[in-house]
């Protein structure tokens, strides 16, 4: 199975995966068999592997669409290269990288501008669950028979994946890899929300919505920012202590009041606040997130993945009250092209990723880590492979 | 009845106005009691008012909640000041004016933000009926008995009438006041929605869904910024000479596609625009609009009043295709501040306000002015008190 012993360069690799193979069933770890690398694709040996609230969605089916199984799952990871397919000429074999589930082609126009993170080709498309050079998978049952499904792109509950390399980012040899798995989803999608995405500035005001790992990731990058008052919401109050540990400054569980969240949050900010994070993936949540906002200026920011066919929960006219709402995938980080620095800086500490790894456990132990998240106990499990 | 003969200040005035007595029956030209402005308000003497399509659902009554009879409509207006209360200092009698149905108090959160044009005291409310000093009309029935209730901070249709100063803008008396009528509503919201919300820039692409004077001011303020391709959406081809004269390149009639619109604005972009406008308040067109622009960053600005009570008719997923929403009243200016700079704009030519006065009538025939916007065949028609 190791690279290093014998060279798996162009051959077919045995390894072991974790296999979903029904809308809420365990996950079964077996062989598979992952194909080399085509033109333009990596093949790559994950050491860590996380959680991620996507991850569960997918998993549990929400949305009748994204069923395809046998699938393999998990986009939160960092690993090493074992191969690269034709054309590969940014990355080689033994860097370290990391995978990002909203590619980076560079070529198309959305790569071009400035002014979004998408990409035409590599974008992130939960429909999809093969590779885009010929539309097959490069997992096969151990027998090499029948095909298992790609996801996001990425595909990381497996000892090896294959991925195209604009889904691949090749970071700094001596970053530590446990911490960079989270830069491969939860940390930068709720960091970069808060920076790229909303922009917030010094002095603002903040609500988050939903303390997992991607809403503390928000209050990390708000606090950053200089924020002067963040409102965390969670309807389950284990998440405050950690909440406060990023900087989380007012909690609020619904649970607790008589009144609308977004009722309490105008008194306690003379109107509402700045800027308003969705990340619990509630439809309801949505709306008293887009109406905690000031209004006149106040902006929301989706992040939750919201798998009911239900459409924004918002009438036409509640947009002349100046209102703004605002989707974010991955944080508005072009991957390839932002995601190197974004790592220095979290390398140089003015970011507090310790507080997000609050679990550990071998690979083979996967479904305990999914029934952490479920049980709303971790924010990220670190799988090691 | 003319203020120069005998002075008019603090006395109940007696004149004519256009009064609605209920959803879709015609207005009837009858003597109204104009009580003198109070503190902080003006009474103003109208020269010129004309019929924006927002006076049309407002009289239509389309959404129940904003039924008040009697009621004096009207907001896009031109005229001079003949009383002011206690307390206004930046404007005295015989001042030239317009009305802004979104007013401007200077003293809120939201005058003193940059990032919007919004007031929270004297703000746009299609609800509001009553000044809002004492919450009482200033118009009474001839005989005085009964109150006779305001519109959009503004109620143009009536040979005098009493507005907070937060709405009134005082202009050169140079300009000349039949074409500043337009700047009061329709050129004004569709020019700024252009410029100050979409902030359209050179070389890009837009598509504009309606086109009445709001839309075909949108398409004068995007050629103004230099897009190099405004298509023109309307289910009346009539519209579409208009259209060339305010630099329209493309027009699409709906009715003679057998795709939707979006997919054909697709075709003719290489994949959409980069701003769209809905300006007919049209659910549908919403819709359409919003899938007209560029994935990963196609951006629609609302302009069209939706009375429908149903929700947005956008997934909330749809947001993650990286395409924006936005709200926009009265093109993001801030009246008080910006209008009176605007207008000088004007006056000097750089825009194109010929074209939107396509028809002039007597106050009296306001039946006919209302029938001809109904029928599609004005832009504006411009009324002669
Ligand atoms: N947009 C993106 O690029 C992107 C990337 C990663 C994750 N996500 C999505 O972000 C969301 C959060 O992900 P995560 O991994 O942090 O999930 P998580 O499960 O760790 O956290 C979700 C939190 O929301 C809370 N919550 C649930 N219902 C709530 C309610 N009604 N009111 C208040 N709080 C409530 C839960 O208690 C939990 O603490 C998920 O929907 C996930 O799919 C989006
Ligand atoms: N947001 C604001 O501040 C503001 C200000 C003024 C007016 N408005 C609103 O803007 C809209 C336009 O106002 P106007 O005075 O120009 O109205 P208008 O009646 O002159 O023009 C509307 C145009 O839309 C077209 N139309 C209708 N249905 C259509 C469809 N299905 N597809 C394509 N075109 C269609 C009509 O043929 C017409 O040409 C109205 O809803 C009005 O209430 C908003
Ligand atoms: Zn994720
Ligand atoms: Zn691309
Ligand atoms: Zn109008
Ligand atoms: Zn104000």
């Amino acid at each position: 199975m190791d690279s290093g012993k014998h060279d798996t360069t162009g051959k077919v690799i045995t390894c072991k995966a974790a296999v979903a193979w029904g809308p809420g069933q365990p996950l079964v770890i077996e062989e598979i068999q992952v194909a080399p690398p085509q033109k333009m694709e990596v093949r790559i040996k994950i050491l860590f592997t996380s959680v991620c609230h996507t991850d569960l969605s997918a998993w549990k089916g929400e949305n009748e669409a994204q069923r395809a199984y046998p699938r393999i799952l998990g986009h939160e990871a960092a690993g090493i290269i074992e191969s690269v397919g034709e054309g590969v000429e940014d990355m080689k074999k033994g860097d370290h990288v990391i995978p990002v589930f909203q590619g980076e082609c560079g070529n198309c126009v959305c790569c071009k501008n400035d002014k979004t993170n998408l990409c035409q080709k590599f974008g992130v498309n939960p429909l999809k669950s093969v590779m885009v050079n010929d539309g097959k998978t490069r997992f096969f049952t151990k027998d090499g028979k029948y095909p298992i499904f790609h996801f996001l792109n990425t595909s990381t509950f497996s000892e090896y994946t294959v991925l195209d390399s604009a889904c691949l980012v090749k970071i700094d040899a001596k970053a530590p890899l446990e911490k960079m798995t989270l830069l491969s989803c939860g940390i930068s999608t709720g960091v970069g929300a808060a920076w790229n995405v909303a922009n917030v500035q010094p002095g603002s005001s903040v609500a988050i919505f939903g303390l997992g790992a991607v809403g503390l990731a928000v209050a990390e990058g708000a606090r950053v920012r200089g924020a002067s008052k963040i409102i965390g919401i969670d309807i389950n109050p284990s998440k405050f202590a950690k909440g406060k540990a990023v900087g989380i400054t007012d909690f609020i569980n619904p649970k607790d009041l008589d009144i609308p969240v977004h009722e309490k949050i105008g008194a306690m900010t003379d109107g509402g606040v700045d800027y308003s994070f969705e990340c619990a993936g509630n439809l309801e949540v949505l709306r008293e997130a887009f109406l905690s906002t000031q209004f006149g200026w106040g902006l929301t920011v989706l992040l939750g993945v919201h798998p009911s066919p239900r459409l924004l929960p918002i009438h036409p006219m509640e947009l002349f009250n100046g209102r703004e709402i605002i989707g974010s995938v991955f944080g508005g980080f072009k991957g390839k092209t932002q995601l190197p620095g974004f790592a220095k800086q979290c390398m140089c500490g003015s970011l507090n990723l310790d507080e997000f790894i609050t679990h550990q456990l071998p690979f083979e132990k996967i479904n305990e880590a999914f029934q952490l998240l479920v049980d709303g106990k971790s924010l990220r499990c670190l799988l090691h492979l």
